[in-house]
């Protein structure tokens, strides 16, 4: 009999194998994106609303272990992966809910420390968390705690990203340093420490997104809205799974520099040192963009005088149409070959998130 | 160090001094209701939006145990549970997210017939699964699944529920049979069968809900939506807890009878069996309305019409205000004595939803 085997929580091919086939015959799943698009305008409600509103709605189930790691804990990860979920689609982030799993015997002051840091997160961010459920497993049938926060946002008119709008040409900007969560959550968990230490980047992105949005409509050279034709945050699978899902989603085939991927010394010899490649490290704090050529250098320019976009970098673009590497990814490296890129095909690093 | 225990999820009065002390002064939780009221007007999203529109939104987790049980499973229950959060605040429920954790080795053929059940039970509700995510536990850190809904509903216009509208002479109306759920899932659990077979309730209460407020303003004797006063859904804690939250908002007291409670031989005999008291018992498809005494009557009359309300009863009523017992649930008993009713005070059966 089949089973379920951590792979196919790893954000990577057995994890959208899974969803292809068990989820998306059964459930309302349009878009496979992080966050649903409502319209209200096709829905039962719309005799009570006179305008076009559109609702983004996200749900996460965090399970990261350790739960405390350097940089953050599960708390305000879990604040934050719902805030960028929602941010990604181009919503604003309003209201979180938050339900926990909680296992017999969980130390209440470890219980605290989390409330308080989803509480600062969710003030960071601008969100309100407003509804909540919490359930006790007995001892040894869960891991501590276990957090799920769904979110609800608003898009503003106009807005309207999704892979449709990639045209060849179109750059690909990568917001930050890349692969920091993961090996925080990975040195933590095996008693390793780096020199610098590396922490995780987990971070609500919507501010920096929503000065991206800014830069966009103050430029007048074009259609306020239409030189950001895509975002994704690349958590579990890291940035190369992202980028395979973009290219896959679009059709076309993007190219990234491996001179130009932001990585920190400490990240770069950590992945050396334990044989991993930082393209398939999850990340929670950074967000990939396909930009528009003619706005994309002043967009990287703008996103660096923010906090959270100060290492921006253009890092590769999108191809023509070629029927051969439609879909693909390609790496030039740094001495000059090409490398295709896949998808996480098991489980480089489970629970990470 | 204090811990968390089993009485920590029971829906009683542990779980509720856990959210008092921990998780409202953290959070934006308003009301201790299970869906939170968003009205937008209130909010930073007032400038798209011309109408007072207000939202619901909810979430809980489930971990029952067992995951399949007489008349249901974990994932139905997780569909109509969201859905009756919804419901009990008077919204139409629309839009679901859900939300799995996994444990590794979890046998897929199980994993597929949940599904599918969500997607009937989702269908049944006549509402809309939009949003998912999955993450895998290590064998040994999880139960099989566990599964995270939460939902989205519009309040129409009109409908304001709430213990502030609790009278002294209001009718105290339960739409079903009690203990059903629990039975079952007891019974199940420790290998015990019962004649006849006890099942689970477990169903969407959002046709009954709109039923009674058809009736309601169908009614031209009074305000449409003044009639309902408020619903619970008595989950966790069953009835008693319930009332007794009912009672505590109020700052009222509410009388209920034994002779009037519907329970079926079935439930009644397991209780007796296992020393258990029905009203303490959870239930997953019923629900508990405090309506206006002048419609009370039509109304359960009208109930009855529903498959999902024919063994609708008023089992009670709320009593004028007196200092000595504001706040309090009294029981009169079948042999003419009078029981104080409080709320679980640990752990009658963990797991049960």
């Amino acid at each position: 009999m089949e089973k379920i085997l951590l792979g196919h929580g790893s954000g990577g091919r057995l994890m959208h194998q899974l969803i292809r086939e068990f989820f998306v015959p059964e459930f309302d799943l349009k878009e496979l994106n992080d966050s649903a698009v409502i319209n209200f305008s096709d829905s039962p409600i719309q005799q009570f609303i006179n305008s076009p509103i559109r609702l983004a709605f996200t749900t996460d189930a965090y399970v990261v272990s350790p739960i405390f790691f350097p940089g953050g804990n599960i708390g305000e990860l879990a604040v934050n992966g719902t805030v960028n979920d929602l941010s990604m689609v181009g919503a604003m982030p309003l209201y979180l809910s938050v339900g926990f799993i909680l296992e017999e015997g969980f130390p209440m002051d470890n219980l605290k420390v989390i409330l308080s840091s989803m509480a600062e997160a969710a003030k960071r961010a601008d969100v309100k968390i407003v509804a909540g459920d919490t359930k006790v497993v007995d001892k040894g049938k869960g891991d501590g705690i276990f957090i799920n926060t769904s979110g609800i946002g608003i898009i503003p008119d106009g807005i309207e990203l999704g892979a449709k709008n990639i045209k060849a040409g179109d750059r690909v900007i990568v917001s930050g340093l890349i692969g920091n969560h993961g090996i925080a959550v990975l040195s933590e968990r095996n008693g390793l420490s780096f020199e610098p230490p590396v922490k995780s980047d987990t971070a609500p992105l919507n501010g920096l997104v929503q000065l991206m949005f800014d830069v966009v409509s103050k430029s007048a050279s074009m259609n306020p809205h239409s030189a950001i034709k895509m975002m994704r945050d690349p958590t579990r699978g890291g940035v190369a799974t992202t980028l395979k899902e973009m290219a896959g989603d679009s059709g076309l085939c993007i190219t990234i520099y491996e001179n130009l991927l932001p990585i920190s010394s400490g990240v770069r010899g950590a992945c050396e040192l334990l044989g991993m490649d930082p393209l398939y490290v999850a990340n929670e704090g950074i967000l990939i963009a396909i930009a528009d050529p003619d706005l994309a250098d002043l967009l990287v320019q703008k996103m660096r005088s923010h906090p959270l976009g100060k290492d921006a970098a253009i890092i590769g673009e999108v191809a023509g149409s070629e029927p051969r590497t439609n879909g693909t990814v390609l790496l030039k490296t740094s001495i000059g070959g090409t490398r295709i890129i896949d998808m996480l095909a098991g489980e480089q690093l489970p629970r990470i998130c």
